[in-house]
């Protein structure tokens, strides 16, 4: 591998006025800077990334903040921001915040330190966080004064889950609301809403504080201990109406004949769980992908036709709703 | 916030000579460089990490190289690495290899160029390409020249998973062996045949090809088209088993009456499926926490005290296997 020296030497200038011009730490005349550029061409010389970034201000590296890679959804998301990314040169890397906010701000701290070249989170904090963070697109979880945003459309997500819920016979359904504080559960909440109270519908809401796995279990318990009657459960997340259903084997409750549930996200797993899963597709490696593509555009000065992107949400049917009811 | 020029003018010295300190990238008088630091520390100075990771020449930043974090495995390893080094002032930044050996290359080669203050690998490629990265600790997926390493005991995992199905009254018993290249898998598998060669059982082997989700699927309906008879299952993965148990309810074949099954790993998912999984717990996290302490006592020149470590491995009785027989 090509030193510093060889540098200098094939361009016929001394060692420190090749790490001047690197280290962008003095003058250096135009001429001595392009037989530098050839030289380091020709040797293919590769300057410690730290230093390079320190003289092209810019970096390959993209930040990518996540809320907890344990989640399921997430690493979907990751991976869509990871294969575009990749496919242009760039390296992502990843800080997993595990839901807790004071994590954002000390990953963002080291992202703007290390010189990203952009970031992209879906951790959608107080925003004046990311106030040094620049390109910045957010994915999934929107904070209120982002420019450049991608997620699902989970108002009419909400919509489609009630909507057909509605139409199996369901007398006592349970809605189980995300976390309030996230603006993806708080859409999709308000989709499901607007269509029970449009209908009529006998319907109560049960908390859960957040979409982890242990919050989601304790939510399955409560459920079943308010609402011994229980018969429909529009869930969340597919992890809380994986919990959900196993709570009803527990208590030897039939799922879908006695108790249907529909989840929501289409995380792999909902594929694999018994009974399969049928629940509200979020397309999360696209958005992953497109948020990518939106941040690579703005890395790179190019124009970005939609700041504010939304993405279609659709149902995917399989086994723990009951039969339509026929009319 | 301080500026360079605010250290300089507080130093008594021109702006020029506190760069070259901070860059490391000329003569500094000794003098000179101890009023430049009492100046950094009046000022609260906070260089920019890159400059300042030059003149150090070490940072806060930790890298972890994960093979897949959809493998739900995964981030809990990756939740001990971090609740360990966040608590000593670190930052841990992912590589998400997605189990494609090429990406490790080039995240090595960012975290290095990043002046990584060391790296955890759960990716246990050609020893050649963490030539460069310093120190090292090899976490669950051991490289075979590694130095520094810790995982779990699979050999005893195996053998337990083994003589557990024995006590349940085993007929055709199928094992289904991990990747063979890697080493968890290997000895996983090495210690259920040890056991099962030594009892004379009469069991089979099928091969899945890696630990994704979509080979875990593909493999559970091999088992069935190849082997209908089959009563018994030792997966090599919790994933592994929960996709067969599907295949099962597919097929209309009761667990555990008519096919037990027995995974691995233990990871959090495998508690909320129907039935409940038996399987053999892996102590994810506390590797992940331990192989950090490990990293960070060679990051700091302390005393390693053993520099491959294994941990115990445990049988977690749910409800996937049939009751035990009475002799």
């Amino acid at each position: 591998m090509a030193t510093i020296r060889d540098v200098a030497k094939l361009a016929g200038l001394s060692v420190a006025t090749v790490s001047r011009a690197i280290n962008g730490s003095g003058y250096v005349s135009e001429e001595s800077r392009q037989k530098i550029e050839h030289a380091v061409k020709a040797l293919d010389f590769r300057p410690n990334e730290v230093a390079r970034s320190l003289f092209q201000k810019k970096s390959k590296l993209v930040g990518l903040l996540l809320p907890d890679i344990s989640n399921p959804f997430f690493p979907l998301l990751a991976k869509g921001v990871e294969d575009y990314l990749q496919k242009k040169g760039y390296q992502v890397i990843l800080g997993n915040v595990q839901e807790n906010p004071e994590r954002a701000n000390d990953y963002l701290h080291a992202f703007h330190q290390n010189n990203v070249a952009g970031v992209l989170s879906a951790v959608d904090n107080d925003y004046a966080i990311y106030d040094k963070v620049h390109p910045l697109v957010f994915l999934d979880r929107v904070g209120k004064d982002s420019e450049y945003s991608i997620h699902a459309d989970d108002v009419s997500g909400g919509a489609i889950a009630a909507t057909t819920v509605l139409k199996r016979k369901a007398k006592e359904i349970i809605v189980i609301s995300g976390p309030a504080e996230i603006d993806r559960s708080k859409e999709r909440l308000q989709g499901v809403l607007s269509v029970l109270k449009q209908a009529k519908s006998n319907y109560k809401i049960v908390n859960s504080q957040s979409f982890l796995l242990e919050d989601a279990i304790i939510t399955a318990q409560t459920v079943f201990r308010q609402f011994p009657q229980v018969d429909t459960v529009i869930a969340p997340s597919d992890i809380h109406a994986i919990a959900l259903i196993q709570e009803a084997y527990r208590r030897n409750i039939k799922v879908p004949d006695a108790l249907q549930v529909i989840g929501y996200d289409d995380i792999p797993i909902s594929n694999l769980v018994v009974p399969p899963l049928t629940t509200i597709h979020q397309p999360a490696y696209e958005m992953g992908y497109q948020g990518a593509e939106m941040l690579y555009q703005l890395m790179n000065d190019q124009q970005v036709r939609q700041k504010k992107l939304i993405l279609p949400t659709r149902l995917v049917e399989r086994d723990t709703l009951r039969k339509k009811e026929t009319q």
